[in-house]
C-alpha cells in the first residue's frame, strides 16, 4: 500500500448491507482508511434503529472497530445517505437490484458487490487491478437516465473467481497480446457464499463440485472486464466483450473446506504463435502494475501479482493475507500439453474478491475526479 | 458385486506391507472375500515376528478382522509364502522394487501398487474396469525372465488419480473412438499419500496445489493403460502408448481436506468431428461394462460408471463408499466451450483406487486361468 | 445385532419429518429392518403429495432405499397414519409438540425424538440401553387421557449427547450403588444440529464452546433417566428424579468440527468410600447387558459399552460405526484427582443418540407387548 | 502493547531451533520488537551454513522478515551467539536439556520453551503475565553451578495448555484466596504438536482424546506456578508447590482439528465459603494486570484476562488473534453444579502458549536488571 501527496482530507461513504459478511470486512477496511470515513451504515429493517453491535453478528477476527460501534443502524433509502459521497454496496442480489437503482436515481455514487447490474450495457464492471478504463462509460451512464444524472452511478466489481483469474488474464494479454482460450478449474473457499452460507455438513471432509451460476459468471464477466469499449455510429460507447479476438472460456467451479482464498487452476492458449515460455510469463506477470498502484491509490498493493517461485505454492491458508489480501498470487507456472501454459491462482475473495475491489474503485473514482 | 457358480474354493493370499495403509485395507476386504484366504502377513523387520494387533497401528474404521488379529507378522522374504497363489504388495516404492522382484523370482505372482514397475517394458498396468487385455504380456514377461518363469510375474494397478479417470476415458473410446486430448485438475484426498502422510497443518483450512511426481504418473499412465499392445517382427508384444491416435494429456493435480475420495474435473476433445452430445456422453459412460464384472469377478462393482444426475453429484464424502468403492461415480457431464465435453469424475482412491484393482486383477487373473 | 425365535412377522410404521435429517436416518435403519415395514411418510406441507426422492435432499451416505423411492410423502396428520402400529417422530421442536399430541390423541404409538415431552411427567424418557422399566408409566399416561386412551402414547428419547453419558453411568450404579456426582465436559458433532445446522463459517478450525439449551438438558435428563418410579398414595405413579440420592450434575457442552459422533469426558464421585477402581469400573462396564439385548431387541447392539484399552481411544472417526453405533464406546478409564474416576465416552450421535434409540424403544415396546 | 521510556536501546538476542515451528514465531515476533534484535539463528546440523531461507520450511502467514532472509544459520554451540544477552530456545526436548546447558555454563542467558528444565528445583518456570517473581531463584540457580555463574541461566516458560488455564487461576486466587480444586477439559490445537505433527489422517472430522503426557505436565505445573518460594534453613529457597494449601487439578486432554488456539473447559471449587460469584469472579478476571504489563513490557497485552460477555464466545478462530494473541480470553462464567464456578479460557498456544511467553519472560529479565 502506498499513498500520495495530494490525497482528499475527508471522504464520507455509506455502507449497505452493513451487517452481512461483505459489509463487515467494509466497516473493518474503511476504519482504517486515510480518507474515507463511515458515516452512515445500511441494513434491513429488522436492524434499522439498532446500535451496530446489536445490530450485527460479527465475524471478523479483529473486533468491531471503535467508530461504529454505537452508530444507529438505518434502513437503507437514500435519504439517509444524503451525505454522502461514496455509497459501499454490500447487498444481497435479491435487494440489491432495486435499492442500488434508487440510490443512483439520488444523485449517489454506488460502488456494489451485487451481480444485478454486472451484464448492464452502461454499467462498468471494473476490477480495479485490470480495467479501470471502463469508468469512461459512466458519462453515458448519467446520460441515459431520466432525467440526466450529475453525480450518481452505479459501478460494480466482478464475482470473487472471476476477479482472481482476470487479473492474470490482463497481465498477461498487455504483454503477449490476445489469448484464445482458457480453461479454469475452481476451489472456493466457503466465505464466498457469504453467512451462514454453506452448512458445515456439507463441506466437512467434501467437495462439492458446483456452485449456482458461478461458471457462467466467469465466463461472461471476463470478456466484459478484458474486452474494450467501441465507440457506435452517434458516438454511443459499448463494451465490446473481446469481440475483436474471441476468447473462449470454460469454467469449472467447486466449494472446497477452505475459509478464505480461492484457488484456481488455469491453462491457457495465446493467439500468437509460438507462444511465450513459461519464464517470459513469470516475468510478465511480476512486471505488470495497475493502474491503481501508479495513481497512488491507497488499498493498491504495491505485487498485482506476486509469483512464487516455491513448487507448492500459493496456498490459500498461508497466502490469503499477503499484502492484506489485495494482490493476487501465481505460482507453479509450466506448460501445459493441450493449451500452452498452466499455473495456479489464489486471490482472496473477501479482500480483492469483494471488499477491497469496491473500495480500490472508489479509490480510483477519487483519483479520476468522477467524485469530489 | 456379484458371484458366479465355478468360482475356486479356496486361494491362499499374502498382504506384503500388511501394516501400512494400503495393507490394512487389503486385509479388510480380504477378510470378507468369497475365495481368497489370507495365509501371511509381510512387514518390515520391526513387526516382524509380532501378533498383527500388536505390528499394527490400526486406522480403519471396522475393528481388525478376527481372522488375522493373532497371525504372526513376517519378514517380506518369499519363503514364508510359498504357499501363497497370490502375493498383494501395499510396499512403499522404496522397498518395493527389490522385494517384489524376489518374490517373482520365487515364482510367486506379485500385484502391486508401488510405482515402480509400472514403466517395466514387460509389466502390465491394469486398471481392472479397463484394460484387463494386457494380461496378454505376462507370458512374455516369465518368457524374459533367466531362467524363464513358470508362475511368477508382476502386475500393477495404477496411481490412484490415474484410475479415477481412466475408466470414463476408456468407456468414451470404447463408445466414440480415439480421444484427442484431455485437461484433468484433481482434489485428492489425503488418504491418498498415507500415514502419516499430510500433516495436518499443511491441510486443514488449505489446498496444496502440488503434489509430487503426480501430474507425470497421470500424463503417462493414461497413455500405457488406454493403449494396446503391438507385435513387432519377431512375436515381441510391447505396449503401444496410444499412438497410433496420439493423445495429450494435461493434469494439474491439488490435494484437499477429504479423507477419502479423488474428486477430478475433466475436460475433453474427441478426434470425431462432430463430438457426441452430453446426453450421448451419459448413455455411453451408463452402459459401459467391464470385463471384469461380465467374467464374473465378485469384487466387480455392477456399475462400472454410476452417472449422477443430480446438479452437484459427485461428492467424496456422500458418494465414495457406493459399491464398496469399487465403481467410479461421473456427474456434470456437459459442454466445455474450449474442448468438447467436461465431466466431474470421482473415485475412491484407497478402494478402486488402490487395494480393490489389486484384488479385482487377481480375480481376474484366476478367472483367465493365469492363476490356478 | 442379534434376533430372536419370535418376533413378529410385519409391523407397519410411519416417519414423520421423514425428509429430515433424523427421518433419513429412520428410514435408512427401517428399510433393512426384520419386521418393521414403512408403511407412510409425513413431511411438511411443501413436501406432501411428492414422491419421496422428489421431496427430500438426501444427504446419507447409502442411496436412498428402494421401498421408498415412490412412495408419496404425506401431511403429518393421524388419518394418513391410521394403518401404522408405530410411528416414528423426526420432527423439529417447533411443530412436534401439536403434531405428536393429535397423533396420541388418534390412538397412535409415538416414538419421539423431539424435546418437548420430555419434562412431561406422564411421559417416559427412554434410553433403551438404560431404562426400558419406565415403559411402566404409559398406562398411566393413557389413563390420564379423556377419554382414556386404548393404545395411544408418547414415548421419548433423550437428547444425544444425554444419551451417550448415561448408559455408562447406569452401568455403574448398577454396579457400584449411587454416584453423588458428575462432571461432565462434550465435544459434540455438527450432525447433531440437523441439516444445514451448523454454518461451515462457524466450525472450520473452530471451536464453538456453547450449544442452546444442551447443558440443561443433560442436568435434568439424566436424572429422570438414572432415576426410578416413585408410587403415591392413590397409587399415582411418578418419576423420582434420582431424588433418595441426589446427583449432581454439571455439563460444559462443545460443538467442534466432526460429522458424526459426541466425545465426552465424564469424571464421576461415588456414594461408596471406598471407590471402585478404575480396573473394576472397566469390568462392569464390559459386563453391563441391556434390557433390550437380553429380550432379543434385533437392534439391540452386543456390546452395549465397548471398552477400549488402547490409551487413545475412542474417537469419533474410527469409532462411531462400531456395531452400527447401536452401542456406547469407553476408553481411558482412569483415576480423577479431583473425583474419583475419570473416562471418555463416545456415542454416535445420529445412531444411538437418535434414531437407533428410538427404533430400540420400539422394540421394546413390541417386546413387552405394549404394541401388537 | 505499550512501550516505556527507559526502555533499552537495542539488545542482540539468538534463536535457537530456528528452523521450528516456534522457532519461526519467535523470528517473526522478534522481527517487530522494539529493542531485541535477532543477532544469529541455531538449527540442527543439516541446517548449519545455508542461509535461513534455504534452511527453512517457512509456515508462517506471513512472509519471512528481511533482517534474516539471508542470515546464515549456525549450529548450536555457544561460541556462534556470545555476542547475544539472550537466547530464546525452541529446540526439541530431545536436544534441548544438553544444549540449554551448554550455553548456561557459556554464562548465556536461556529462555527455554522445552520441558526439559521445567521440573528443575532451581530453574524457573515463568508464566510472564503470573510469576514474574519466581526470577528470584535465578541468583540461587547460579550459586550451584561451579563454578558459580556471572550470567547464564535457565528459565522456562509453561507448556502450552498450562499457560492458558493458570492465568485466570492466578487472578482469582489474588482476588479471593486459594483455589481447592480444579477440572479441566482442554481442546487444542494441532500447532500445539509442531510441525509435521499430528497427521491429518488422524485429525479431520476427528477428536483425539489423549495427547502424551500432556495431563501430568498441566496438573504438575501449574502447582509449581502459583504456589510460591519457600526459604529454609540455610537460606536456601525453594518452590513449594502451593503446599501451604493444597491444590487438587485434574485434566482431561483432547486433540481437535483447530489451527491455533486452545480452548479449556475449567471448574474449580474456591477455600472460601461461600465461593464468589460469577459476577464477581468476572469483575476479578477483568480487574487483573500482569507485572509484565506494569513494569512496561512491550510485548505485555493491555487486558491479560479479556472477559467476553457474548454466550458462545471466546472461539479459537475468531479470539485467538486479539491482542496478537499474548492475552488470554475468558468466557461463559457461571455456577458449576459441582465444583463452584465454571468457565472457558482461550489461548494462543503459540503465541502467549510459547514464544510470546518467552519474549516477556525475557523483557522482565531486562526490566529486572536481571539482564543488561
Amino acid at each position: 500500500m502506498h499513498g500520495k501527496e495530494h490525497t482528499p482530507r475527508e471522504i464520507k461513504v455509506g455502507v449497505l448491507g452493513a451487517t452481512g459478511t461483505v459489509g463487515q470486512r467494509f466497516i473493518a477496511l474503511l476504519s482504517r482508511h486515510p480518507y474515507f470515513i463511515i458515516h452512515a451504515l445500511g441494513a434491513s429493517q429488522r436492524s434499522a434503529g439498532k446500535k451496530y453491535t446489536q445490530a450485527v453478528n460479527w465475524k471478523q477476527t479483529s473486533p468491531v472497530p471503535a467508530q461504529v460501534r454505537d452508530m444507529v443502524v438505518k434502513e437503507c433509502i437514500p435519504e439517509h445517505f444524503v451525505e454522502c459521497s461514496v455509497v459501499f454496496s454490500g447487498l444481497d442480489s435479491d435487494v440489491a437490484g432495486e435499492i442500488e437503482e434508487a440510490f443512483r436515481h439520488a444523485e449517489l455514487a454506488v460502488f456494489s458487490n451485487a451481480k444485478n447490474y454486472r451484464r448492464d450495457p452502461a454499467v462498468p464492471l471494473v476490477v480495479p487491478l485490470v480495467n479501470s478504463s471502463h469508468f469512461a462509460m459512466i458519462p453515458q451512464q448519467r446520460a441515459q437516465h431520466s432525467p440526466p444524472l450529475k453525480k450518481g452511478f452505479i459501478l460494480t466489481n466482478a464475482n470473487c473467481s472471476t476477479t482472481g483469474v482476470v487479473v492474470p488474464l490482463a497481465a498477461l494479454e498487455k504483454a503477449f497480446g490476445p489469448l484464445e482460450s482458457c480453461m479454469i478449474t475452481t476451489m472456493q473457499a466457503i466465505s464466498g457464499a457469504g453467512y451462514p452460507g454453506v452448512p458445515s455438513l456439507d463441506i466437512i471432509d467434501n467437495v462439492v463440485p458446483y456452485i449456482s451460476g458461478e461458471e457462467e459468471k466467469m465466463e461472461w464477466e471476463t470478456l466484459k472486464i478484458l474486452g474494450g469499449i467501441s465507440e457506435g455510429d452517434e458516438g454511443l460507447k459499448s463494451f465490446d466483450m473481446h469481440d475483436k479476438h474471441p476468447l473462449r472460456i470454460s469454467a469449472s467451479c467447486n466449494r472446497v473446506p477452505v475459509i478464505e482464498g480461492h484457488t484456481e487452476c488455469v491453462s491457457i492458449r495465446f493467439a500468437r504463435r509460438p507462444p511465450p515460455s513459461p519464464q517470459q510469463v513469470r516475468e510478465a506477470l511480476t512486471a505488470y502494475t495497475s493502474d491503481a498502484y501508479a495513481l497512488g491509490c491507497p488499498s493498491a498493493p504495491r505485487h498485482t501479482v506476486f509469483v512464487h517461485e516455491e513448487v507448492d505454492r500459493p496456498q490459500p491458508r498461508l497466502d490469503r493475507d499477503y499484502q492484506m489480501g489485495a494482490g493476487v498470487s501465481v505460482g507453479r507456472v509450466r506448460q501445459c500439453r493441450v493449451l500452452d501454459i498452466k499455473f495456479v491462482v489464489l486471490a482472496n475473495n473477501v479482500a480483492i474478491g469483494a471488499a477491497t475491489s469496491s473500495i480500490l474503485n472508489a479509490e480510483l473514482a477519487v483519483v479520476k475526479g468522477i467524485i469530489s
